[in-house]
This record gives C-alpha cells, structure tokens and sequence, in this order.
C-alpha cells in the first residue's frame, strides 16, 4: 500500500508532559516528511477500547494511505502483542489489548498481522514508552516505505476481543448505553443509526425521555433531544448546555429506543 | 488571493475528542500541501464572539495568503449561514452568527460572501458537524486554489451582528469590560489602547485600584496592576500570580480608567 | 549547523488561548519550511526549570539539527536575557532564568550566547510576549538559515543557575525528591537510573515502602512500585492507578533509595 505520508495520532498521553512530543520527534527523525494528526489524546487512561471506537468512527475521513497510531496501552512492557492491521486504505498499529478488536469491528480488516518484536532493534526499547520506542519508530518506517507489513510480523486471526459493550435488539426495543460524555457534554451511544431506524418516537434515559431531533438547534432551549451525530451513532442532547451534566447521566447508563408504532 | 497553504482552526471542540483530528484530516484529503495552525480549541462553548474576537486580534501574525477557519457555531444544521470574508491578505470562514461580524471589527473586510450550500455536494453532510463536512472541505478547496470566492456564493453586507460589549468614553473616563481571563489568569478587557491615552493614572475594577506598569515585571510582588498587553487591549494582573482567582474578578466585571488629571 | 526545519515548542501558555498558534504563525511566515512539533504548552506557570528539565530529556529523540524553543518567562519585557545554546546536534533558544542551565545539565552545551535584543528590530516588540515578538523570530530566522549564531550575540558563560534540588548519596542511600506528577498520576523524581544501582532492594517516600519493578504490568493491582521510566529517572507508580491521588504524594516530597545490603 502506497502511503501518503500522513500518520494520525490516538493516546491517553493528554497534553500536560512531553510524551507526544517526543513520539512525533522520533516519527520525523525516521521519516521527515511525515504529516502528523492529532486525532486525540485525552482517552480516558486505561479504557483502550476507547481509543477503538474513535480511531473506527474517525479514520474515513483520512487520506488513503494514512497509517494510525493508538496507543493506550496499560500492558506496556508485558507480553501483550501489538498488532498491525489494514484495510483497503488505512494502516493501524495498536496493542492488542482490545483496542485492535475494536478498530476492527468499524473498518474491514484485510490482513492483521502480530508485531515480532524480538525483529526490531532491541537497544534502547524502555519498559514503560512503547509509543517513543516501538510505535513511533516501526510507523515511521511503515509509512516512509522501508519496511513491509511482511517484514513487520506473522499474519494473526487471533485476537483478545473488545469488550465494549453492544446494543440488543428485543421486539421492537433497542437497548444500549452512553460510552462517553464529550467535550460539549453531548452522550453519545453505542446505538447505530441501522438500529434507531426512521420510525423511532423516542429514547429513554435515566427515566427520561428524549425526543428525535435532526440538529440541536430543532430543540426547545434545554430540552433533552435524541439524535443521529455525525458518526451515525444515538446521541443524547440538550441544546445549548452540557447534558451529561443538566440530566446527571454518564458513561454505563441504560439507553433504550422504541419505535412509534 | 494567491494561498501560502497556512489555514488556521479557531473552534470551541475541546482537546478531549477527535473533532478537530477529523477536520485536519478532510483538509488534507484535499488539499495534502495544507500547513495547519491550531489558533484555539478552547473558546467557551455557545460564545462564538470570542472566537470572533481572537482570530480577529491574531490574525495579522500569519503570513499573507492565510485561511482561517473559524467554528463555534450552536446552530449548526439549521438556516443560520456561513460567511467567507476576505481583507487584503486574509480570508475568514465562519459561521455568520456574531462571529464573522466580530472578525470585522478588527480586520479591514474587503469582500463578504455568504455561501451558498445548494452549490454544495449535499451527500454526506451530517446535521451536527459541519465543521468536518462544509467548513473543511471549502477551506481546502479555497487554499488549493480549486475554487475562487465568486464560486462560493453572493456577495452580501448583512451579517448578524456582534453582540460583544464595546467601550464608552464619557468626559475623562473610559468605561469597559472583563472579557476573559487567560490562562494565566490575567484579564482581558475591551478597552484599546487607544482609548487608555499616555495621561491614565489608573484603572478600577470590582472596588480595587490597578496602577499602570509597562510589564508584570514592574509591579510588586501580588500587586494589582494594568498593562496594555501585546494586543493593543488593556489587561489586569497580578505579577506572579492569577488574577482572576486572586482578586475573584472574571467576564463582565466593569472596568473604568480614568486620566491622570 | 544545518538545520532540518524542526522547530520544537516548550511553554507554559496552555491550549486555551491563541498564543501558542501565534508563535507558530510567526515562525511560518519567516520560514515557511519550518516544520513545528509541540514538546509541551502545560509546564507549570512561573516554573522555568521544569521546561528546562523536560526539554533537556527530551531532545534527544529530535533530529539532528533541531531548534528548540523554551518560553516560561514571567521576567518578560524586563532585563532578564535570552539565550542561544548550541549542542553538537541541537540549538535552544531560553529565558536565561535557570531553563537555560538546567537544560545544560542534560546536554553537553558546545556554544552558549547571550541574545543582543539591540540588534533586533525593535519595533512592534511588546513587554508581555517575547515568544511571539523575539523567539519566534529569531528561531525562524536561524532555522531557516538567514542568521547565524555570531550575528545574535555574544558568547557567554555566565548563566542564572537552576535552582532545581539534586540528589545527594551518603553511605549506602541516595536522597532526592518528586519533582512532578505526570498525566497517568506517575511520579517522577529527581534520582537518575546511575545512582540507583542494580542492587537497589526499594524507594522510600512518605512513610511508604515501594518495591522495584521493571514495569507497570509486573506490579500487583494497587501496589505501589518504584521503577527506571523512560527517561533514566526514578518514577513511584502504582498499577492502573494515579499514585498522586492514591497516595497523596506531589512535587517537593522526599524520596530514599537503599541497596539491598
């Protein structure tokens, strides 16, 4: 796969020390003509399931060619694996600690190969930075065409499998929940839009209900509205105010979707 | 306008979600020479005049041929409209909702266009993130010289109209506002230098006299003092410490300053 | 030295205002070239000598012919000078406010000049943000090649030390302190790997014991551990968790290492 040079980000580094810092410096060492994204590195620690779903949602909107980086990555240092994988177009390298599993239920995975480290460089590979010392630099070498998924590590079927939970369809009843609260306070739900269909009446929450809207602004001031966001997933809003925490609702609550009939 | 490929983001997303990732993304997909500069992501939710205010103070630093983007924009989806302006050496893309009108007051506008979404590709426009799906994709197409402003809709001089408080002078006395306090908690008020004149002695806020310093180097040690800062406003501070925390001052609080006379 | 574009930024400013974007602004209209990585925004305000600290750990994963760029700088617009520094492979360009020095302390310092402002332009420069009106510029101008070391100033050796404690080794154990807390609740501490030794047996702190592991993983739930991070410095962690939190230790709380005798 021809790679376009743009290389995306996804961590739960934050902003606050230098670590993302120093990954790019390693990716532009190796490859100087790297264009590095920032998608987010404000994953919640700890939840790489997370990091899954919004490389999954998000990564259509790259260039073809783009290779994805995630790294949230409690398991750093262990034997846990770190996987490459590819789609048509895009390129992930992620630990396989749910992460991969969960890219994999968004995009349609061609080959999915486990990293053989024991072929990389050995010196210089700290037991806590795997992103400096592995990710950034096997990246690097992946998108600026030195290295061949082949050279990288044998083909995989087998792997440890996300557990971010899945809406249940019941007659006509959708039951799912809010996986997270965004910057705005908008919950957003793992109910796809397939689910929800065009006859939907409403969405219950937390003892509440929230009718359909198209768009915030199609909402009476503070009414608590369902919608289809921009992913094609169930999001619960208000308008104009921070919903999670107006209605005290959060990631693990029940959601619920009735049709109209 | 010749395009230098900067395009700057000025947008109320937050670092925490992948928003801002996905519009760098659709910009590159288009446009793969683009050079995007992050003004902010923080401006306060559903305040789209600061956006407003500071891309307008900022973007005279760039270099001349700049598109910046600028998106705090509460009614997505709904009829409010998209404005591009350009002065002399910039363009603005910004919703027309207070933000574009704020831009004008700083910037000298030589032509006003709102856009015309019916000459849009309307598939896969989503009803809540048209940062991703209108905003990004014409700046890209703008800056990679694919589409000229007269393509982009009618010229128009009716924009929705800022609502930031300005200044009032009456007799000797100047009379303004907190607007925001930075990260570093010193305040920024409304009241241009201009306005402040050589002969101030002093400025008054919430019951408490600010002298006039040229840096927070000049002032004691926790002393209240005013300055005008490296935008031409005039600023609240304390040397060394958060003003807005220390003094319990912040956005709204009235701000007078009066001559030496 | 030639340079390779890559311009870093260090610097207490934060994400919410448009400051940082202005310095990159800044640097792309002299040097269009430039090539900006953020090492880190969030450096405590008013604590030049952990940005000295991280960028002096850091530089070394850049590419050779890196500029570095420290601005924690509450001297501003007084007479507090600025420094150029030259490594064998890497420029910095700091307040000489103790970031400098300590940024000696991690890199074999070559060259070191104290900035001549008198031969810069002096218009337009404010007395609050040198990072926009003299870093910036300055940087752009040597990355770019246009200035050389010898036109900016004069060589010198006399720099304000860093006031950042060291460990000191007496008998058997070596005392230090935890310097700061990073994102994940990790705390890192001013002991480097070389005094601790391979027969350390534990690291005291806070009336605690914490035992050495190699990484996160080989830890039991909760327990609190001691380990090498990546960097070469003592860390206190606890698995999966935020030590900070959990056990309620912070910057300036002292730290002791015994072997194992």
């Amino acid at each position: 796969m021809p790679s376009d040079g743009v290389i995306s980000l996804t961590t739960d580094f934050g902003h606050d020390d230098p670590y993302v810092g120093i990954m790019k410096a390693v990716i532009l060492r190796r490859f100087p003509a790297a264009r590095i994204v920032d998608l987010t590195h404000q994953v919640p620690p700890f939840r790489p399931e997370i990091a899954g779903l919004w490389l999954g949602l998000s990564c259509r909107w790259f260039p073809a060619g783009s290779l994805h980086i995630a790294v949230v990555d409690p398991g750093v240092g262990t034997d846990r694996r770190i996987t490459l994988q590819a789609s048509g177009d895009h390129r992930f390298l992620a630990p396989d600690n749910g992460l991969a599993d969960e890219i994999a239920r968004h995009v349609r995975i061609r080959s999915c190969r486990h990293v053989d480290t024991s072929r990389l460089p050995a010196a210089g590979v700290s037991g806590t930075f795997h992103g400096r010392d592995i990710f950034a630099p096997l990246a690097a070498g992946l998108a600026a065409g030195e290295l061949r998924a082949e050279d990288v590590g044998p083909e995989t079927r087998d792997l440890v499998p996300s557990t971010l939970p899945q809406p249940r369809t019941s007659g006509g009843t959708v039951a799912g929940e809010i996986l997270f609260a965004d910057h705005f306070g908008n919950l957003l739900t793992n109910i796809p839009a397939a689910l929800v269909g065009d006859a939907a009446a409403s969405a219950r929450c937390g003892g509440r209900r929230f009718r359909f809207v198209r768009t915030y602004g199609d909402a009476s001031p503070d009414e608590p509205v369902a919608l289809i966001d921009s992913f094609g997933l169930l999001e619960l809003a208000c308008r104009n105010a921070d919903a999670a925490r107006t209605l005290g609702l959060g990631p693990g609550d029940r959601v619920t979707v009735s049709g109209s009939g």
